[in-house]
């Protein structure tokens, strides 16, 4: 191959354009991969809306873009599990291994994380990537490199399952079926759950979490999803509330929705960083919150769940883009956000 | 209904009859249950072989069984959550709701429990059967009573399950495909785990392991079964281990087979009492023996996972009987144990 | 005895009385205890203010209080446990046995649960009680009916530090230091926890947490809690956080001050039933959030850490009052927050 | 200093040596530890007297000792936490940090870790050590470097009652009072646990555990100890039983002794590695088995522990040799295996 790559770059606030740079070199424990398909996140779109997250701020010219899969076309010296012509999957982050959190086996805390697209890390948005082999997983036969980029948010939610100690026999609602909505009630229903309700307000997202196996949904904007929820489990309410809108009225919603003991697992950010929640009824019902930052130790059983098929993640993507049109992709993923559920950049 | 109805006893050893007995008087909290299919049990079989299990000395005449499953004739005044008209499946055991294990939750470890066929509280073989309405359980509409007998083995499967902290993405090899065995591979199948192996040495079992969807079975009797896991484990051995042959051979294999940090799930009783244990190996391992002693609050999910076809528990039933040829059956379970899976009573 | 006795009544809003009734009958589960000392809990002064919790609203005559301790008397026919002359502790709510809840454990949670000063049930303000057998608790010897009365506060307390799974070598903050908040570290150092720190406003509340054993107190209201925290641990937070001031500022603080991954346990109850929380901080931390309802199974290892020594309880007991006196007690008590630690009456 | 240092080698079976060696350099990552106290540990005495631990085979001349603490002298470049003069305790084992053991936060399972003195790494019975900076934990000011050559042991006896779940409330009895077994004593006091039995066969290890707070100490050789333990728990059994003293008896002797629903922790290792356990009991009562192997994340609470005083750690030395009476240490200690509890090489 020829030593330079196209990269889509963010030059501004709504302003995505190309560069051409020189393809990494691969370090010892690395591998180079030729991305294939990348998913657009909601945080790619936040940070090309409004240059920032938080305290993270877009310095252009900058590289979008965290959900990547493709083909390994280089390995460093180390490296021993992959070979070339492997089709993998990235985990973004790369930790320190060192700090209390890295040892102890939480290392989605790791405070020194290097994480894609994360400022000023760029993303994955190009043409190749050099990666920690240790965080390309490979995918088997029967995984593509487009469901391989869907392996990150499906992550989140496997995380969120996990961190919400779901198992069969609960009854589950997860409230909001955007992507990470949808993810999460994939991942609970591959882990035995048979009682999953999806709450929304977007028919269309509703009807793609009952195309999607969701056991029964509920449109909030037509009935009362709390009642609605009592009725479906007795009056008392669900053994596991999954929050993904990140809305105060969801944030509500969920204890009100939750059965006495329940654990409630938050997984959406809302807008202020503030909620104002009913803690007096969360003690009352002896509420255990669990929060979801990323994932830890997650990949491989995405990649298995996908790979035996108790999860088809494709029917999550509505819409492909190529490379060439990321600003349109990125400009028809903002003014439709209700109508997309998941778009992937073709690299 | 006239007040008489047939019980099927043990007379002996080895020897079964039938009685006339006065159909049991409904109690406030109880509903009377007409049987309609009763499991046999290993344990009803020893109880037939040799009269006794352990300290629990059968006092002819006495009545076996203990899986039943039937339909709601009349109910206690106090019973609020069935009808005359629903089907039923039986939890076995009323215990005290008062001691420190009860109180606890870990009512299966009631010193007080009183349960269907363990001398001297007779079993099931009979046509009516008085029981707790809290023990009996509604069965869906797409649930039979003779899937519904078979639901009290099954929760022998999902709780060896529960007590591994079984979760998708692990590894898990099952010693020993007789029913034990394969409930507890459909239980761990059906909460999302893609590998569980399976290991006997009699080849009608591991194919009845196959059919149901075991990952792999493995004939012990022709290849060495440790190294085979290793092969399949990248040599690291499998996360969870259930041992349910309750042979000597298979308890020290467990600790072979299992990844280090492993939870081994010890589900068969042997036949002196004692195992002689590779601990050291254990130890250097780091492993964590978990035991099973019946269940506990485990019928819902098992009704649950059979009604929503996560598992088909009519395939494990090789042979049907009727009440009238309970001694054939006896007999026949008896001289054909590796032959027979599961075989059942119908009333 | 004569078979009447005397009960404190609370007569209306701020007015308490007195009633002569009949000294109740024990049933065949229950045991009379002469009551000796009894507790004045936050709950007792809300109810006395105000006439209500939420929804439980006082209808006079009322009798308050449900930290009691006392002598039995009298035995029912099925106690076992218990003798006459025993002195015992009595654990408040009575619950069904037979509940989801109770039937796994977590008994507290009883939606059924009869529990003392709870319109429309009576509390202990009076001179003989009536009580399950089962939650009468026996004190060792050393341990007296005064300390006897305030098993039920560090019961909470001891509920909090399991519900925060806390351990040794661990660092935690508890916010507040009135009663329950000095419980809460009273018991998290009798499980080992050395690095305890307390956060309150008021400065004889400081001082009684360090005669008490806190590591080290802040006052909030002259120095800044959350730095002062960061400082104390590294810049890390600490591992554990006790919101036991039911304020909003504490709550947030409560994230703040929280290591990554940490568990905080909120204990406190706020005045309006809504908190608005850092939830995006908390999310970022990945949070656990635990939530405290009364307690269970607590009482046997509060009685054993009172007896043998690590917890010396007769410190937080700031004020004694006779039953004669009860309408000044209350008064007192109510008039004087910030200076009361704990009141009890001497029956 | 200059540049030589004096190393105690075990030349043969029974023989020990010394040899000049040149002072280890210290890498980026390492620190460079003057040794001052370096314990005795049974395996160093078992690798003295056979050669061997398993597989583990001692090439001469090889350096014994793997509990030792000392002062920092040098520090590598990239050591930010320690300081030249710094006393510090060594914790033993350096791990790979990459596989899925060290990923997962169970290092010590790690397959590939260099632990001192375990063939063919060289262990500590030398005037200086070169050491992974993370691995040398400071020591607070009140706990002197004698002490800190105990937190190793005193590690594992944390360890065990993590592994075993350890809380206030429970009962406990410990098997074997030598070294381990008096450790996870006073770790199980300092947690909380003021039920903990003690049973050995020799009255001067019972008389240590005595001094050193156990509850009550029971000589096996004199009593029935099954049933003495079953009188102190109304007939229920300990919580936790903890086998330290690696043999048959009271490895069958704990299971007999566990309540049902217990954890029984197994930290001895027998001679043949094979235990003929109880293992119907063991189902029967439902218990869990726990194994300890070496600990992970335990150092800084041993040593909090120690500096708050919690824990009384120099008591448990009862011998103290010079580095150059090795050989005379090794031979007593080897000789009077019964007398010794402890003995630390001062060097």
């Amino acid at each position: 191959m020829n030593n330079k790559m196209k990269v889509a770059v963010m030059n501004g606030i709504g302003e995505m354009g190309f560069e051409e740079r020189v393809i990494p070199k691969v370090a010892d424990d690395e591998v180079l991969v030729k991305t294939e398909y990348v998913g657009i996140c909601g945080s790619d779109l936040h940070y090309y809306e409004t240059g920032r997250i938080g305290d993270y701020i877009v310095e252009p010219p900058f590289v979008l873009g965290h959900e990547a899969a493709g083909t390994v076309v280089e390995i460093g010296k180390n490296v021993k599990h992959l070979r070339v012509g492997d089709r993998v999957t990235l985990e973004p982050g790369k930790t320190c291994g060192n700090c209390e959190f890295c040892r102890s086996g939480k290392y989605n805390l790791c405070p020194d994380v290097i994480f894609f697209a994360t400022p000023p890390v760029d993303g994955t948005f190009q043409e190749y990537v050099s990666h920690e082999a240790n965080l390309c997983f490979k995918l088997p036969d029967n995984v593509d490199t487009m469901e391989g980029a869907l392996i990150e948010p499906l992550a989140v939610g496997f995380h969120a399952a996990m961190q919400g100690e779901a198992h069969a026999g609960q009854s589950a609602v997860v409230l909001g079926a955007g992507c990470i909505g949808l993810v999460t009630m994939l991942a609970l229903k591959s882990m035995g759950l048979t009682e999953v309700y999806v709450v929304d307000i977007m028919e269309n997202r509703l009807q793609k979490a009952l195309e999607l196996g969701a056991t029964k949904v509920i449109n909030a904007s037509k009935i009362d999803a709390i009642k609605s929820i009592m009725e479906l489990t007795n009056g008392l309410g669900c053994d596991l509330v999954f929050e993904t809108a990140g809305t105060e009225v969801t944030s509500q919603q969920s204890v009100h929705m939750a059965k006495k003991g329940a654990n409630i697992v938050l997984v959406g950010y809302g807008k202020t960083g503030m909620m104002n929640m009913p803690m007096s009824l969360a003690l009352d019902k002896e509420i255990t919150f669990k929060t979801v930052f990323r994932y830890r130790h997650i990949y491989p059983m995405a990649i298995q769940a996908v790979a035996n098929g108790s999860i088809n993640l494709k029917r999550i993507i509505t819409n492909i883009f190529n490379l060439d049109d990321v600003q349109k992709a990125m400009d028809f993923s903002v003014n439709n956000k209700s109508e997309i559920v998941k778009a992937v950049i073709e690299i």
